[in-house]
């Protein structure tokens, strides 16, 4: 039904293609559009349509980015021998909020999952792989004794480890000379013992490390 | 920080002056934005910007609306001697959806809060009084006997209850001949008792009806 009129009613539906958004926020969100300072409307339509236009991935590492090549990727301070894979831009940023890594990273936008028909090819492993070959003709050039390591910083879920798991074979069959890592899996800081579930628990118990 | 590039993070800001979107939800806002396909973020930003250019308020009862007057207010089958005054739009479409109403509306946009600074003169009420006196005038024309009804139909909050308070004692203070009603509140239905709170309760209690 048409209580609104046909402007605030088109806005009502475009807005509820956004992630999280239901008709009811979308009636809020459009009411409350109606009634901004206009400016701040333009302001608004023109972030939206200067983002989907000049998004850019970097050349190397293929987050998202205003130039060819990102911040990170083109830093000198940064160990360019130890590259951390993510599922997303987002995962990217967590890791560097934390300001403990010192590496590079790869962001395969997206992870291995047959259920949702997404394989392989529709995330960036290709160029992961090219990534890691050219660093192997690099080291050989260099005479570098410095060993790489790729640390594949995918999620715990299912897709996650089977993305995990296709990488490291994916090393193992091109015999490239890269020490696969995987980051660890275990009992969260902070949580309760007994609240969390007992997949959690088991890995943070194979995965006990020694107190010296 | 910067980690996505500065047209993502304008649009990240941008999201965020939108009600109950936190910077969480922003950000996954703007990266299902820039995978989105460019002619719907197209639509997307449009709708914003008409939304908000070609927004009308009906010059009867101040609803949103495309034209000068809004379907409601133009039908001829809706009794114009009934008007329900209801603080949004939103209000309005949801009495409309009851499907059991057949009165015309007036919508406030608003609710006096004397908290958040918003007086008699920050909402429509001035609109609503010029239509009850010309209501008043053209039942004198046509000596109709119908006698006129306004329902208050804004929420059961402080504000909605002063509201209802000042548009009764205006009513009087003008004597016009007009029927002032409230909605009822009490026990929602399909609602536990037990669960109720003691205001509705009282209400509910006070508000008793003889079944017969």
């Amino acid at each position: 039904m048409d209580y609104y009129g046909s402007n605030i009613q088109r806005l009502i539906e475009a807005l509820k293609v956004l992630p999280g958004v239901g008709t009811k926020s979308a009636q809020r969100m459009a009411f409350h559009i109606t009634a901004m300072p206009e400016e701040e409307v333009r302001a608004l339509a023109d972030a939206i349509t200067n983002a989907r236009k000049n998004v850019h991935f970097c050349k190397v590492c293929q987050t998202v980015t205003d130039d060819e090549i990102c911040p990170i990727c083109r830093s000198k301070r940064r160990d360019h021998r130890q590259i951390m894979v993510v599922e997303t831009s987002r995962d990217l940023a967590a890791y560097e909020k934390t300001g403990h890594y010192e590496g590079v990273y790869h962001v395969l936008h997206g992870s291995i999952s047959p259920m949702l028909g997404i394989g392989p090819n529709d995330i960036r492993l290709k160029e992961l792989l090219t990534r890691l070959q050219n660093l192997d003709e690099e080291k050989a050039d260099e005479g570098s004794m410095t060993e790489s390591e790729l640390i594949v910083a995918t999620s715990a879920t299912v897709e996650g480890e089977s993305t995990a798991m296709y990488i490291l074979k994916l090393v193992k069959t091109l015999e490239l000379p890269i020490k696969v890592t995987r980051i660890a899996s275990g009992v969260p800081v902070g949580g309760d013992i007994e609240n969390i579930d007992e997949v959690t628990l088991e890995r943070a118990l194979r995965g006990r490390t020694e107190l010296k």
